[in-house]
């Protein structure tokens, strides 16, 4: 009917080599894919959105986008300490994007993300939009039966921890929009490719188990995300500003300012975990987390009552107030 | 950080109380749901997006929108002989519709279909977006071990089945669009509604079990859809159009035209379930399709070979073309 590529060539094309190694998947010739869970486990499902201009740029390097795109739902499993096995694919795309030179690297960059998290594509759907480029996931994973670890569970008197540093992605998406003009191009690169690229924590998941009381991966802000883990398990938290962990760029930039450190907290697109852990786990978990190369650092802790406290170097407490990343 | 509502109220406003019934669900305050496949059973797993003034248009009511996005999903189960349990639901919303005018209607629209059909929201997000509204449904289901029926597996000399009648969606899209004039005030009614909203076949979806040799839905067109079935399996098929079951508005456009038949054949929107029986198992199918009170009708054949042949009342065979809805 037209000289632009069908939903199934493009399929073919793209998509279905990246289901090979998924048996249940049919090379994405059927309208479903059939699963087994192993004996003994759960299945965790997640699914996530990704929207240009909302949650990366139009001129981001298609590749990223579609690291990006799936990267943010292994972090969801990760955080609840799951394996991730599969995903599904579902784009509302843009006419103009329809060609090889978008969908090539786009499908590249997805099949070097299954290499390097050994997941495979098991189904989706390919739709026309008239509006922006809209990536939706839905990721799956297993845990053994009945060790995911939820937002509900922590209890007043356990620490919490975060892996890896937070702000980056922040200062990443403030260099490509231009209001950040003073770095230095190298710590430019690092933080631009930290907003474009997260690094989910998989290799940590499984550590979680029957050792964190609660976590979450950190995506719409490090004070957020810690009100929402403190929400659900009823339990008021502190967090420490300046235990926060930060990387180079980040360090230089808020130069122990209280005030660009918040903002740092409160920034979203980390995509680190956080979690909370009792006491008597807290040796353990630092061990386990050297042991697998992963950063995690103590940054506050959980008590009785509601809601966040920051507290600066001085001491003071500053209110977290509605400290968040809302689309609406 | 502003008046309009936030994604997190939004959840537990309007989505929260869709997945009460779903344990694994925990009210959606988590990132992630679990889940367990009962024993001997598989998991079954499809994911379509809808998208304005694509898949449907922009001032149908919101409550139809929702259930159709949802609909079409559990098409797709029922198609491959699955039982549908739950569903996850990732809205990109404009922002003229996040509020009680089009929300509420549109989460009651999902509880109505979760009522009839027996499935429940188990995860989502929703995301703001500056383009027209797209809905992405991921829907699951269990069949028992090795029972799903696949697109591939019809032999020749099997029988092709289809459910209920076709092309009343396309009608329906017509008369909206303004392209069908001189309909009956009654009919068009009629096939407005079967375009708005689809009948997805869930009870005579555990009928397919043993007894069909391949199956799909009916979404791109009923030729387009044979051609898919033949081409999986790798057999040609034989579509008798005037065997073809239509409804009131339907047959009185068609008017015994071949060229109409033919237009209602390939026009899309159907969401009927297409399907192959061995002749020896087609005496049963029909008298399972009657005692569940579901209309079906043979309307063709398989054969060795490739390809699509439309046979015309006078015994002409027609060219199939590449007739079928193409995005791009």
């Amino acid at each position: 009917m037209s000289d632009s590529p069908d939903e199934f060539s493009l399929i073919e094309r793209y998509f279905a080599p990246l289901s090979s190694g998924a048996i249940g998947a049919l090379r994405l010739k059927d309208d479903v894919a059939t699963l087994s869970i192993p004996e003994g486990h759960e299945l965790v499902i997640t699914t996530d959105a990704i929207v240009e201009n909302v949650h990366f740029l139009s001129d981001d390097p298609s590749d990223l986008i579609a690291r990006k795109a799936l990267r943010v739902n292994l972090s969801d499993l990760t955080a609840k300490a799951a394996d991730p096995f599969a995903y599904l694919l579902s784009l509302a795309l843009p006419r103009h994007l329809a060609d090889d030179a978008w969908l090539g690297p786009f499908a590249r960059g997805l099949g070097e993300d299954q290499a390097i998290y050994g997941v495979h594509l098991i189904g989706g759907d390919t739709v026309a939009t008239s509006g922006p480029l809209v990536i939706n996931v839905t990721a799956l994973g297993t845990v053994p039966q009945g060790a995911a670890v939820r937002r509900v569970g922590a209890q007043p008197g356990d620490k919490l921890f975060v892996t890896g540093s937070i702000g980056d992605g922040l200062l990443g998406l403030r260099a490509l929009t231009g209001a950040l003009d003073t770095l230095d191009p190298v710590l430019r690169e690092d933080v631009v490719t930290r907003y474009r690229l997260p690094q989910p924590r998989v290799a940590f998941g499984p550590a979680l188990r029957g050792v964190a009381s609660a976590s979450m991966d950190v995506s719409d802000g490090l004070v957020a995300d810690i009100g929402h883990l403190a929400a659900a398990s009823g339990v008021a938290a502190v967090l420490h500003l300046h235990r926060i962990p930060l990387g180079v760029a980040a360090r230089a930039w808020a130069d122990d300012q209280t005030e660009r450190l918040f903002e740092l907290a409160t920034g979203g697109d980390d995509y680190e975990i956080l979690f909370s852990v009792p006491p008597a786990k807290a040796d353990d978990v630092v061990a386990t987390a050297h042991a697998l190369g992963v950063p995690i650092s103590e940054i506050g802790v959980l008590e009785p009552g509601e809601g966040v406290s920051v507290v600066a170097l001085d001491g003071q407490r500053l209110p977290a107030g509605k400290a968040g990343f809302n689309h609406f």
